[in-house]
């Protein structure tokens, strides 16, 4: 299995640097960013939206995943003490009689909340969805405060990191798929941080505070970072310094066995447990022919609170970049991990449900193939029109709209002019377009003949087709196209 | 074109006192109503809606739109006094700091804000996603707060009524699609009722409360709504008796006719132009061949403050009920109308572009077809795996893991136990609970032979297949059933 350098972590922080722009670089086309930092999708998103959800959920689906959806929002006290720092980003809804509300922040926590209030044990289920969070407009990420999420998640008792392995399988099914370049998984487990905390003099209360300070690593110099532990959150120096050892290691299954050799963190039993089951993962891996991806990080902290084992977070390590493309923000496009706890947190009894689970950051998926479409200049059809009727006469609104039903009722995408009498040039600039591949006319000759002209738009070719057989040869060329 | 005489509306009456059952009683299943008034959308339920949208959304692109979406939430100003009575349900968020905000109520006004901020003065476009509305959770229409919406809308200064008779199509060519049964689209212009209320001497500053009481005459009786118009609304009863007399007529293109003779509505300007358009709207529907599911009906009034022409409204004459099936509520499973007044409300100079549209009301029609599958039986997969991955012997979890990626990267749906030894019968168990067609089946024998098992769970019929042939063998099956 090879070993991770330092070049994808050197790539991957050239690439990151690019976050520091303001969001508006990273949207191709006009975007109309709203003043409550949201947006409209245009026509164009929708098509590329439609696609990648397209790839996600049949990817899903090819795993067993059943649909589930949830309401977009919770009882406000559900949602606390979920989410760490960040909790400060969930949206309230106005007291206006009932019960306090708040929009959802992730589609974990819902999940979490149905199976405990369902009493279900056991789901493999994936939910596309819109969650919204209060991120400071001046954020550099280009975030909007709504976006889609796509989620796949293993609830139940099993058979140790199998439902794991078959998580880190799906975000490598997803991203080759997409054809976004290449990408590494960083894979860490909360009980090796908790244990690497521990055995650095870390005090249990700082744990998370120290957490997510090393989470900024992908944003933040260590420098900056240890300078935050240290001056801001009161960690000895000595401790910080410990801290830094551990985090710059990256590296494979090789650097698992090095860590059991590690005379400290190897005293540690929850660490322990934590390398037992990367080692595990990584044989499983390798059955699934995907380890070469996957790249055991212990700087890879992951911010959120339900966290219990193992943990990972997928970085693309180049952009599809071309000569003249601008370079696009990368960062995290899927992440996820183990939360055997959150379950339990909405149980009456406190019964807990093991789960595991991924989420695909799909807004920077949109993103970077909006801007590799963008550059590459094609031209992407934001309708799927097959047929237009057009007459070359005045007076044929009647027998236009006998013909659009005729097509209609045969299953054909069809459109025409809304006007009684529209010129037969600008009909046909109007399929040109559009890039509607075929015309249908009809005029008073055609009329008198029983036919009707189909034409090509590409090639303008003409020919008279029996008004009987018309529907047949329509589907016969949309057939071979 | 025939007479729609008082049958239907009697049947429809019949059907509408369903109404008055409790919102549990139409939900088919186990659902579990939150206390905010929403519900989890189990597996079963995604599955229908799937279906559902997926007919719905591909008519919409039948006739030409483009997708978009805008955000869950807008700001609260935009949404006031769009709404007429309703503005009461709209749901606000806290002000948290910055704009104060509101869940969008429907799709219709977004997509006008929408249009007057990217000064698009032509679009065809459709919008699937969700609404928020503050029902009281006693309403007897089984309403949820959170509900999924499907709007088509024609925007654009075009020739009368071509648009308008698309929006009929279409909704007569989903409700067809989605086979509920018979179904009739009322029809009204939001001319003819001011007109109708001139004439009948209804003061101006009265005509949107005296709509909202005509508007319940599908639910409540006129005697109700009557008392309703000259006990709480003030309106003489001379007045009242007036309407009364108008809101009874319904039927063809014949009553459009009789009320162009009408003594008084044909004094009245905008009655007559409101009627000069129903009749060319008729003489498109019957071109369209659907003329004689519109019903012209001076009852229908439509609550939405935006309407400026043609308006209607699709109902269910009668359940796709069968012996032992509980009857369904049905009511409004479609509607819409001409809104050109909304654009300019959101445009700095007041430009406005005419917009009709549609909107599918899908809840109600998941509902019945969620019924429908319960009442008939039908077993409903509600996951889509093609192959199970199984083994007959301790210590094959290694190589079930191998044979399961490589049917992954086939892009076969497989699906595996994650045990690393399941008994056999466990196995087969599982796929016929879940209605897997295929098992594939490696052992100590064939993995000496170099082969796989592969068994039909419906003939339990087994054969062994060289294991590189194995995907080939498996789509082919999968092609034939």
């Amino acid at each position: 299995m090879p070993q991770l350098g330092l070049l994808p972590r050197r790539a991957c922080a050239a690439l990151l640097s690019q976050l520091l722009r303001p969001p508006c670089a990273y949207s191709p086309g006009v975007v109309h960013c709203h003043s409550q930092g949201t947006r409209d999708l245009s026509p164009q998103q929708m098509v590329v939206r439609e696609k990648v959800l397209d790839l996600v959920v049949s990817c899903f689906k090819r795993h067993g995943a059943k649909g589930l959806d949830t309401p977009a929002f919770e009882l406000k006290e559900l949602l606390t003490e979920k989410y760490g720092e960040d909790s400060g980003l969930i949206y309230d809804l106005k007291d206006q009689g009932g019960e306090l509300l708040s929009l959802r922040y992730d589609l974990t926590v819902p999940f979490a909340r149905y199976l405990a209030m369902n009493k279900v044990k056991k789901m493999k289920r994936y939910h596309v969805g819109k969650v919204w969070r209060r991120e400071s407009p001046t954020m550099v990420q280009g975030r909007y405060r709504e976006f889609c999420q796509c989620d796949f998640d293993i609830a139940g008792q099993f058979d140790s990191m199998i439902p794991d392995a078959e998580c880190l399988k799906i975000m490598c099914e997803i991203l080759s798929g997409l054809q976004l370049g290449d990408f590494l998984i960083k894979v860490n487990d909360r009980r090796i941080v908790d244990g690497m905390f521990a055995v650095c003099g870390v005090p249990e209360s700082k744990f998370r505070a120290i957490g997510s300070s090393i989470d900024k690593l992908d944003k933040m110099s260590w420098k900056d970072v240890r300078h935050e532990m240290v001056a801001k959150k009161g960690l000895a120096p000595e401790v910080a310094d410990q801290i830094g050892d551990y985090v710059q290691c990256h590296g494979g299954v090789t650097l698992v066995e090095q860590m059991f050799q590690d005379p400290r963190l190897s005293q540690n039993k929850r660490a322990l447990e934590g390398l037992e089951d990367l080692k595990l993962l990584f044989e499983y891996l390798t059955l699934f022919g995907i380890s070469e991806k996957i790249s055991f990080d212990l700087s890879l902290v992951r911010g959120l609170d339900y966290y219990t084992g193992v943990i990972y977070e997928a970085i693309l390590l180049q952009t599809p970049a071309q000569a003249g493309e601008e370079p696009l923000s990368v960062g995290s496009v899927a992440a996820g991990g183990r939360y055997d706890g959150l379950v339990g947190m909405f149980d009456p009894k406190g019964h807990n449900v093991p789960c595991v689970g991924l989420s695909i950051g799909v807004e920077r998926i949109f993103s970077i193939v909006e801007q590799r479409m963008k550059t590459s200049g094609e031209k992407v059809r934001t309708t799927e029109t097959q047929v237009f009727v057009a007459t070359p006469q005045n007076n044929f609104l009647q027998e236009r709209l006998k013909l659009i039903a005729e097509l209609w009722d045969a299953g054909i995408k069809a459109e025409m002019l809304y006007k009684n009498n529209p010129k037969l040039l600008t009909q046909l600039h109007y399929c040109e377009n559009m890039g509607i591949p075929l015309v249908v006319i009809i005029g008073e000759q055609e009329l008198k003949e029983g036919v009707i002209k189909l034409r090509s738009v590409a090639s303008r070719e003409e020919v008279a087709i029996k008004h009987e057989n018309l529907v047949a040869e329509i589907r016969k060329r949309l057939s071979e196209s």
